[in-house]
């Protein structure tokens, strides 16, 4: 699965378009975001999500799944020391130590009440500045948003991110150069009178206006 | 059904009553528009609604449908220049000028962040102010509220107002001359546990009170 | 029923615990107030809830049911005046004097948008400092959040607090000396996608995180 | 209430109509039954339901509920003995005995497994025969249909009739002399996609048509 | 819509294929219809339905809609006469002549009572035989089946086929020569855990099988 | 996971009891088997379900899981040949042989449509005979119920058994001598109404029955 997506998103990249990925669990983010590093270096990624996703547990034996994706791309140097910003993080942790790998590579870790207690205009406005002109991906994890608005996920954490906040949040970064995104972890199966899916496809809206909108 | 509903809330209004209507689609609220500005002449309406339902366009070759019934109640001339509020308008647009004929007549077209920005309680003193003694209509569409809070709507669209907001919002209108009201597009098949309905259940409690208030 | 959770309560406190009931209506809140009372003395008690409870109506001829335990428990004088704290309430009340019971022995009544005019962490320093180092007991009713959140519960009322709003809320009575607590009302059969079960379990996670605070 | 459900339908009989009444719980068919008897002596009865009904506890120190309106119907004699018609019947029992009141009195309990062994078209022959020209009353209680058919009840039991069952039942009773009916225990708030509410009105129709039917 | 689902269908099958739609509403049959027969001249056609779809009423001004498809077909002499199978209809009728057109042409309307009734098997084996060699639509409207199987429909009608019922009765058409077909009246927004979307995946491949299976 | 089941499973055993398990996935079964093949030598084991879990195939480079208990079984002489009764199978399969090591060890595999044609009783019989007085398993995966009766569950297939003829099937068993049991792939997450759960409740206690029930 991993080196079919990575090729395939290295052909669309290769056409000139911008690739955003519908999925589908997290782990198709790390292909992804080796294929864009290998044609524009090391990225930013703006990461909307409840978990870090920086696990070090195998899962079936197997250190690829959908809890570690950043945690291979930090290692790997997919993503450029301090540029990586993971917004919506809450929930009990496994222990004090989940967030040390992002914290040594000086990336920003920021809860929904950090979000709403700095305000989602002034989150935007830091992450724009520490980004400026650096290729950068976005990685939109359905369950960063609260199940109420997002039921139809498959690890839901109460205590999210509204929709509007993520649809503001998302507006906040215009003006960043972005160069991949992907919209995870949506499974319609759990989701009721499809208004996960209405969400989730509101958001990739705006990920294509964020690509579509001019940058100074 | 344009002539029974008119010829209905005629007359409940010539018993001296205020009529709520329970819908049922948006375009039930033309006819009583029609009905009350015989009785007042032109009307102030505060419309809550994720859409601005000032749509042209034809459904099945006619311009009468939920989509249009204040851009009719416009150019009908049944609404008092200045005093349509909208609010809880969101989402992506068909074009540029979707709101233009609200802003020729110098109407307010108000997001659910500008709400939230402005706050409710000056929003509503705002509204308050511009209409100060004219008789005034409340067209409370429950996919202005999130769908998180009303699944039970045929159009829903993610990042509307808190069902706590659209109750405080109303309450906020305290003091506005009430005529007639309506709640519109409760659609239960899509409910669950009956949340919307509930819901909607407080809007209409929260309008007879605005009805009951003393009026200073 | 009564008997059995105050028989309970009591022993586990007798072995040092601090007990934490999952419910269940909210008449087990009594017998587990009694419990401790004979324990400790009269409580300070934390009551996040859609409703007062402190209604003096009978059901089937019973005063003893999930509309009432407060009432009783401040009758019985289980509860230290000025101690109560009722956090969450809202919707059409009764009558104007639902609230006198309360106030008469001045506890305290905040509705959610009390709580969010004021500031969780402001509420949150202002009850402790009420409560000291009174023994406390904190009674989480499901229903004190909104139905989007928390749609797993028989009398849902509109406009309560978000999940969010409700887990800070718990983790800023942080320092209150908690002897026992309750999460009740919560009905699974009413759930969907386990959006409460979550929010429940959560809500646990953050009321045993309170007993393992240190205390200054 | 249950006063003023016999006043409401000896209103209504006296006005030469056929009373249907649409619940609520099982209680309401008590008074309904007083209220025919008193014109036309004691009844037919033809129950779908998965439960007898037939309790002799007490549900909160009252013996009139919705789990005991045949006992009183029997026991006040307002079923023609051997007239009785309890259909759907199914799933574990309190006692042995449960059914002992029924069959005292040369009543029919007819489980979903009898109905098919039987088939539907020998079961409705072999009652409308022993019903012959007695006035009859039809008692519809939703959670006769498996709950895969009608989730919107309080007490589902699995196992019941299908939805074509329970309507191919109702048409085989063609010919009886209907002289009131209900259809009890729909619940909204744990329907989905309003099935149950459908399948309700589909039973209320065809009601009608008994009513409706020539009768040789 | 007509003209370009009518082209596409051409454009399919002039390529040696078998076009299988999955809708959407049941309008989209007629243009099928329309462009299969001009390849094949008049068509079998197997329709699996609640309703018969054979309104001459106007919606909105049109009597193109998903009531009305094989009214035209008729009329329009897409279908041979005698080979129009109705299977699935029930509930109450607009009026006794619904059906009249069907039956003027020689056409078969079959409940689900007679289906079961006679046999899937023996039912099949007559359909099979009054179709003989002639090239075959097969249209399942997933309203065919009951509400409790397929929730997620926009028009539903209790006492529908099971969906064994409507899987073995796709498997008893093996052998006639299927030259097109179509899956419609799906509605995601109004199923649950996605069961009416599992079953109209495993109705499209038995049309699969029944399109690979080798005919005598 | 497996040690700690069968030394579970053996703890009960040894103590007299006959243990029944609630699950969780279907992996549970293989060490249930392997503790009370210990104990009383090769089993009987009688499988709803919709899948044969025969698998030989790998799940993240394990060949034990929820896919493969019956093979592992089969392989590792738990299973008495010609006592393996595989009821509720049915969807496309993914090859010709999939049922291959089942037919080899002389096992029986009926199909919904199997069982109803031959009837619940005959099959019954049928199995009661060829298991005779040997030590009987009875595993239960929920998914051998239709979907429309159990939403609840993580791999649904359509066409299976209606709740009725589940829990008839088990009542035809009566007289086997069971020694453990298990209900397993129930999802509460996928349930509405809690329909699933109360079915599954059922059939435990149908499995309590058949323990409880004198064996001639």
């Amino acid at each position: 699965m991993r080196r079919r997506v990575e090729a395939d998103i290295k052909a669309w990249q290769a056409r000139g378009t911008v690739p955003i990925m519908v999925g589908g669990d997290h782990s198709i983010t790390l292909p992804a975001l080796r294929a864009l590093c290998a044609a524009h270096g090391p990225l930013a990624v703006v990461q909307i999500d409840a978990h870090l996703d920086l696990s070090s547990a195998e899962l079936w034996g197997d250190s690829f799944h959908h809890g570690t994706p950043f945690r291979h791309a930090i290692e790997e140097r997919l993503i450029a020391d301090g540029t990586l910003f993971q917004v919506g993080i809450r929930g009990p942790r496994g222990s004090e130590s989940d967030d040390a790998l992002a914290l040594a590579h000086d990336h920003q870790v920021i809860s929904p009440d950090d979000l709403a207690a700095r305000g989602i205009a002034a989150v935007g406005a830091s992450i724009r500045e520490r980004i400026g002109n650096r290729p950068t991906y976005i990685s939109f994890d359905i369950d960063g948003v609260d199940p109420a608005f997002a039921p139809g996920t498959g690890t839901p954490v109460p205590g999210g991110l509204t929709a509007r906040e993520a649809l503001a949040f998302l507006r906040a970064l215009r003006g960043v150069r972005v160069v991949g995104a992907d919209l995870v972890e949506y499974c319609p199966m759990l989701d009721h009178s499809d208004i996960t899916g209405h969400l989730a496809a509101h958001a990739i809206w705006e990920m294509l206006a964020l690509v579509a909108a001019p940058r100074s």
